[in-house]
């Protein structure tokens, strides 16, 4: 993570992510509800857009969010007290490797919404968190894979940039295309009867919101924060980087469509062992 | 279509278009109830298999299927004979491209699947059906697209012999990544209120129906389909080939995951004009 992280802490990043929150959350999160009282542990809140939809969608948990960036702690900590009146959260500065039950004691669920995409060792980072979690407790990881991005118009171009995107996060030691193999990952960590469902977004005219909220400002916006890393790396020339945004585009607009998918995995812990 | 029709006529792939229709038709067919009574027309029926799902999910339909091989109808008859008995088709032997209201009446809905990949011209051949439809009834037309095809293990050998489908059906002067694109397609061609959406295909070892019935039975066995005539192209030595296929078996095998998206678009009739 550090400085090689792939998304940056700009304000344009914070508010995409923001953005991102909003318009997927039904998607993510709509099977997501945890009950009242229970211990959560949020692993890797980043700027909180997932912590508030924890807040709202499962009232009355117990939330404990982590992150190893203060900065974006302190985001979250903003966000949480404008949107979510009144919620407390143990906010924890920490890397997630480094959590340990005599610190925080054990959890009724887990959950991690697009951090495993960004770590070299995810396996190593499911098991570490597995002496967290109560026997019988719920892992739920969030991924996306941006393989399953397509769209049309089709474009060498705008498929140029979006490879940029995956080999910046693989030279960062993440995996953008994760989102595929979230059930062998879980079940190689040990957790108990994994399961794995596709989340897919497809936007096309008649759902402007989504062409607005996802296309444009979701994944042409994640894209675009990777132009002068990109450029810097030699992956492309600047009009070439342009020329592929601007084919990218027309997937945002009418005739055009876009299609990706997420995948959400809940595993649990076994009873024994 | 004829001879270039890129899927076969063989008994082997006759039994792989029943196996698809039979593992994916709660998906692609749950939410299209015809009312008992209403007049449809099934262009490009084939050897059936969605013709069966249309009798038995839409009882009481006056349906009337159509292809333009006569061998392909023969085995529709023979299959619905068998697994709906007693139901009443009107069979027709034709291209669609000449159907006539003159000679058909109108119809309260078309239903087309997996057919539009084939044509040339799709947007022609979707204007030339309105034509037999009445105004306020209904196209639903469901289609692949075989670019959202990935999977885990990752392989450059498995997608090559994909691309080797993709390739020969493009040569053939079809389109196997149409689905994408089927709200333009239909808005294109006039249809009114178009929607479209993705029905998306997801298996792993928690799912060993869709393991078996859809990443073997259905993908893996269209693409060994064209071997063949991959090889006669010189797309691949036999040696890649079937490394190509080895590697695309292991997605199938415990640890391993297979991700597809069908789009199924409606589309209305006009009632001016």
């Amino acid at each position: 993570m550090g400085t090689d992280y792939v998304h940056g802490y700009t304000t344009a990043e914070t508010r995409r992510l923001t953005d991102q929150a909003g318009t997927l959350a039904d998607l993510l999160h709509g099977d997501t509800p945890y009950e009242a009282g229970s211990r959560v542990l949020e692993v890797g809140c980043g700027v909180g857009a997932q912590t508030v939809q924890l807040l709202t969608r499962s009232p009355g948990i117990r939330l404990t969010s982590v992150d190893i960036s203060e900065e974006s702690l302190a985001h979250a900590k903003a966000r949480v007290a404008a949107e979510v009146p009144g919620a407390e959260v143990d906010w924890l500065h920490a890397d997630l490797l480094g959590l340990t039950p005599d610190q925080l004691g054990l959890f009724d669920h887990l959950f991690l919404c697009f951090v495993l995409e960004h770590l070299p060792k995810p396996v190593e980072a499911l098991t570490s968190l597995q002496r967290l979690l109560r026997p019988g407790g719920s892992i739920t990881v969030i991924e996306g894979d941006h393989e399953s991005a397509f769209f049309h118009p089709r474009s060498t171009e705008a498929q140029a940039v979006i490879d940029c995107l995956i080999d910046l996060q693989a030279e960062a030691g993440g995996d953008s295309l994760i989102g595929r193999r979230l059930q062998p990952l879980l079940t190689d960590a040990g957790y108990d009867d994994v399961r794995a469902r596709p989340c897919t977004v497809y936007a096309d005219e008649t759902l402007p919101h989504l062409v607005d909220g996802f296309t444009r400002k979701t994944f042409i916006a994640m894209v675009e924060s990777v132009r002068d890393r990109s450029l810097a790396a030699g992956l492309r020339t600047p009009a070439q980087w342009e020329q592929g945004i601007r084919a990218l585009e027309r997937a945002a607009e009418p005739g055009g469509t876009f299609h990706y998918t997420f995948f959400k995995a809940v595993g649990t812990q076994r009873w024994s062992g």
